[in-house]
């Protein structure tokens, strides 16, 4: 048994709050846990210049914790005066991921910029972002449609994120927190559509190795955890949520 | 009449919740109108190099706005690289106007590390951050005299800070709105202690000037605004709030 | 009875040379007592991005001390890659202070780059940068007279900054010399106009505070020693003096 | 059929050349295909702050391109100032998959550095670092045993890394260059060690996502690639690689 | 005698393979005894802000070495966020050199990078670097010629670089190896045309001085080793080398 | 015939104020034509971690101009946030043709720091600075006699600098004015000591080259300039100057 009576195979409570602070087209504060993350999502009117003249818009993201949403304070990346490999790497997958189910021709040329800001953190804080930010962005898409600047919800599926892994004692566990993750022999992030796709899967042994029957065992874990994510961005999303995925 | 139907000389509703997060020693949400700071109190079990071997703490503040605190998003300044001037003057303005009040050798070699992380802006970011941050403060060196690390508050006063300015057609009012704060020809931020002292002053004109009667009309709207902050401030600490001044 | 045999309402000796340096369209260099600050005005014939188009100049200024203008050396801002919060606090506010005086509108789209290197230092740098300064601006603006480029001369008023504090024993001084600023609890800076008119005032409480008496105490001494500096600003401005404030 | 008659589950040619250059104690050029890349490691008689005392070795790894390894020629990272996203997660990635073979605890507070510099990318030179970066780790532990530093090879298993995809068109493919790597809807790395566990799994749709099936598919092909690629280290390591896995 | 029997004239051992790697326009790795340098020549149909509109050309080097190219690793500068001092005066000193034998309104408006980077030092990287950057020049040239992009080779002579030197001893001596270099009193760079005229002549006392008779006598050394870099290089252009200097 | 009536192989007038400000050990304004530089000289009671231990000391240098030295403003280093290459060049030429003449040994651990702040440029402002910048180095020198801190003037013979150059027309010319600079085919900057050794060369033909002849007659000029510049050093120096290379 885990942490507050939690199975192996069972996430952490969610909630999702919209509309949580006042200025960006889409803003939600997710909670999985205690694992608090606030999702931004803002639409800007032009692209980056790679992408000028093409008619398609972009989505990226940007992502960071409160130096005290951890158990220790850790320094500001603006006063290192530069953004670490870690956060590199997050934000990378949360843009990535979540451009897998926008159709970026429908958007036209804008940008919409996606902020993570972890106020609270106890493990999982990339694949709550992506999750979180799955709404923020499909709120901030909304709101085009209210003005009328797009016709379609330019969302092609439903998307969210989960983290399983290996416990020292070989068992398979999906949704783990801080503790537990920092003890697991294997962390895998996966990262999923509406429909049972993947769109990302990063497993990574830490001075450890996996096999293909632990990998198999994992992704099962991840699948189930899934329903719930998408129950929960359903019920946030309201009136929007039944337009993803509509031709 | 100014909008929501207030007076000239009259604060705009202040809440400030406590314990917001788990991990830090205080830990506090303030909202004044629609300007919403997390103020976190972090101690730290030694001080900086040029305090060192003097058996006395120190106090430093780092203030940053989530991008999309504002209107319009800002770009991060861990992505520019950078912190900006205006960020700097609000970090050292915080640290120095908390460490006014603080006795600084009844803490030890320890380090008081007060982020304050703008969530919502909507004018008065700076003296809300210092209201918070001194709640914050308070809150993490209770958590001393609960461990027994150290024997009495090292508080000698309360201290708060609000803004007043004079608007366009010279009518002094307190505790400025962003759309006030955008046109007042004169901004004045003012931090002060419980007994009536200030601690800092910077009255600005912006392509303007004041004239010594404005400048007092101004004080006495800060004075007056102090005490609501105080009466929220010594709510909020419920009994450490009466260890302040002790000797 | 301070340094010198001065008085505690006294100003330091004041000179300021003109044509210091044979390439600035403005060039100062500026004695307080010890303190020594070449003050320079370059103009550029151009705005920043974000004032294009809007027929309107630009007043900015940059603020640096050599490594040993100090006692102890200081390590160049050039060498740690950065510039630091109290370099960016004092051009900020060197900058807003001029701008205050400015007609910018009658500047055109030209952007008037002010320089202010201080060679020695003994106190009051940023007051004495302001009032240096001031003179600069006037010497360039008057060579686009000279021109024939503009018209009239596009200040308001004359411009001077000076320093005052409490000294430990509760005495008010004006004009600041090192020591007595590193002594002193606390430590304002007052920009005024010709018409005496505040600009900017900040006063500091070094881990200390002050009352109501003791601020109007020093703005009385401010106050009074402007009446010098915008004396010598005069005698140094020749000609270009009489047409400041001219309609 | 692909590019040189290769078949979508084939290789491309491999060659690795040790003692490349003379200054490392491991120093390999691997060319897989036409991706060309030069693996040195260095060792350094300490370990990194947060690992000393502990009497453990570390593994460290960083990656760079040569300007114009590329079609197109790349700004220097030197002359940006600062590493990109995409960097860092290669050289985080060689660093911690090369950490899954070693025993640490054998090499004592020793760090090895590992240098993948690209001379010249045709797809997969992360891969190709990974598995040439492992003939230089080994050959380089080698010198400690000649010289007596350290009694067995602390290396527990092979390890190499490989990349699959799926073309647009849907076939999986093994071992992605250039062209196919730009097309290719999903990418997939895959780090394995001698006896078939995982290191690692990183894969990624493209604006694109894969189903299980196409997983499983791929991580077949991964499987089969990596039997020549320990064939071709074995190969290159000579007596070394006789030592690895042993007790 | 110096290591490997050479004499005190005689320069190390030079090989220039062409082609190197596959991208560059032009592609060379020269090997000067035990230095080898990739130098790497690359075409862009555009040139620096400060050149344009002038229909002339632009050549711009860079230089780097691999971290463990020497005896010690060195920490790369892209790790460091800098460039250093040293390498910066390289690059400019290569660029410099290879400019005066351009006619740079003959390229048209197109800039040629020069990548140096050096995968094995042991003395004389920067005039390695120079002798066989020429050569990826004029062949980087060549492909433009056999574009008919132009109609001339735009070199007006032959150009290459050595070092000379004198020992503690007093012996003066050509083309340093580390060892020699490292203990030599005086260090002297050399760059110099086909027809014998000097581009740029670096002499300098470390911690120790130099007479005018040292001078002649290390300037004469220079002008031997002169003769084989020119053969080498000749003989590495093929056709090309018959254009240099053609009218 | 030039600018001012000088002949080819004339200096422009020198002056060399000491003392001119008052904190920096040694402290010299020194003016060539008009080119004016600051020459500062502090001394350190530690050296760098590389010299630790040896018991010796260093002696380093830094160079910088002040944004509108020049004709044309130039940006600040310190807010480019970096040193420019040709910054980097001049200070460590600067610091290195001191120590040619320094006897390290006899300074003990400690460091002098040079800094040579050009106020005003108009050619030449390098070897400026080591003309200016021996005499404050020799003077800082003399208080550590006169503190009794070392017994011996460590400095083992003068040491100046001078430029020379080849204009269009062919003629060699002495210490060169910035017009006379930009125009020049060949510029050479000369460091010699008091007895008429050379410390440093650099010649650099500027897209242009020079033969063997225009080098003797540059080094002639070059030999010729020095004497004045001794005499002006010895001046400057008063009773320190006869101290320097005793024995």
């Amino acid at each position: 048994m885990r942490n507050n009576e939690r199975k192996i195979d069972e996430l952490r409570p969610i909630t999702i709050d919209t509309a949580y602070t006042k200025h960006p087209e889409g803003s939600v504060l997710i909670s999985i846990g205690e694992t608090k993350v606030i999702c931004n999502a803002s639409i800007e009117d032009r692209v980056p210049p790679f992408m000028r003249g093409q008619g398609k818009g972009w989505i990226t993201a940007e992502y960071s914790m409160l130096p005290r949403a951890t158990e220790q304070r850790n320094i500001r990346e603006s006063s290192k005066g530069k953004v670490t490999g870690r956060t590199m790497e997050i934000q990378r997958l949360i843009g990535r991921s979540l451009r897998a189910v926008v159709d970026l021709d429908k958007i036209g040329e804008r940008t919409v910029w996606i902020d993570c800001d972890v106020i609270q953190a106890d493990g999982g804080t990339r694949t709550t972002s992506i999750t979180g930010a799955f709404v923020a962005l499909v709120l901030a898409l909304g709101t085009l449609i209210d003005k009328k600047a797009i016709k379609d919800m330019p969302i092609t599926d439903y998307l969210a994120a989960t983290s399983v892994g290996v416990l020292p004692d070989g068992t398979e566990i999906l949704d783990l927190q801080y503790e537990e993750d920092s003890q697991a022999h294997v962390d895998m992030n996966v990262v999923m559509t509406g429909n049972g796709q993947f769109v990302e899967i990063q497993g990574t042994g830490e001075e450890a190795t996996f096999s293909h029957a632990q990998l198999q065992k994992m992704l099962g874990l991840a699948d189930q955890g899934m329903k719930k994510l998408f129950e929960a961005q359903k019920e946030a999303l309201g009136k929007w949520g039944s337009l993803i995925g509509e031709k």
